[in-house]
């Protein structure tokens, strides 16, 4: 879970590179040592990069997690993608959507960083709240009509406790399952969440 | 969420009442400070106790840990509660009886606890997800024989979704609700996960 440590890295060519670079190691750092024990000096020595560009990029620590937690998933494309399924199958395409996403090693380390993150620090938790508040409630939004903040509401707490089950308590029989055999098993709640008539 | 911090208490009469203080005072040093920051010192003082006694009573703080961890839940009791409702109400009846047990506050904590806890520590993690596989595993394969040990796994998927929802990230939404509305509205997919054909 903890990534390539130490891996040899080349120069960097330009900005975006060593942004990315940063983020990385961050995101690394953040998920294994918790966001109090992961310093800024600690972050910088594993990109490579001096401190103080840190600071030049990011600003502060938290700053710096609030960036690490803004991970580029465009949720207009997630909607294009499930919408491009008959209503009836909403349920399984974002099951499979989401896990396909966050079974990528980025999401994951990310998400177990994030929850770290949050269980120690009540900002960090409220921005945490808020980014799935927002991501989540404007992929719903953008499915349905009515209801659609109770609904996100809802589908945010079954996605939230499978994400916990796959990832951070890895459950066995979770762990297990492909991402279709989970569209297959969770994605009727998901489906009854955004369309049912509860 | 912290509870009457600095509450004025009697003397303390014997040892069942004892150990009790220093369970609710590591509860809510736990999932305040988390377990790191929380020494055996702060909690002895907050139970109005020598550090010795805790020592003596639990062991190492990862013993009083594994201590907080263990609630007096008893699964046979939730097993006999739910098993009066015919089966095709099973799942708004746990839902149901969890909520109601999840919301008094030692338990809201001792959620709280064991993820920061578990956030920050791999043995701690282990530990919880020891704990949940054990009791929710046991409470499953009282209800349902086939595949209960897969069957138990998403309904964790779904049960701790919906704490973290409730008593981590806040969601307004779900926060709001009752135990009976949940019931409503997550009951329907406990139940499918418990007695379906996926």
């Amino acid at each position: 879970m903890t990534g390539a440590r130490g891996r040899a890295r080349g120069r960097r060519p330009g900005d975006t590179d060593t942004r990315a670079h940063i983020l990385e190691a961050a995101r690394e750092l953040f998920a294994h040592d918790g966001y109090e024990r992961a310093s800024m000096r600690a972050i910088a020595a594993r990109a490579q990069v001096d401190p103080a560009l840190i600071v030049h990029y990011f600003g502060t620590k938290r700053d710096l997690l609030a960036a690490c937690l803004r991970l580029p998933v465009d949720p207009q494309s997630l909607i294009s993608e499930i919408n491009s399924h008959p209503p009836e199958e909403h349920g399984e395409a974002l099951v499979l959507s989401l896990v396909r996403l966050w079974d990528r090693p980025e999401y994951t380390q990310n998400f177990l960083a994030m929850l770290r993150a949050g269980a120690n620090d009540d900002q960090a938790r409220l921005q945490l709240q808020d980014t799935m508040k927002h991501s989540v409630q404007h992929a719903v939004a953008g499915l349905v009509d009515d209801r659609s903040t109770q609904r996100a509401a809802l589908v945010m707490s079954q996605m939230s406790g499978l994400a916990m089950s796959r990832y951070f308590l890895c459950i066995p029989e979770i762990v297990a399952m492909s991402p279709e055999d989970l569209a297959t098993a969770v994605g009727p709640a998901i489906q009854r969440y955004l369309w049912g008539d509860w």
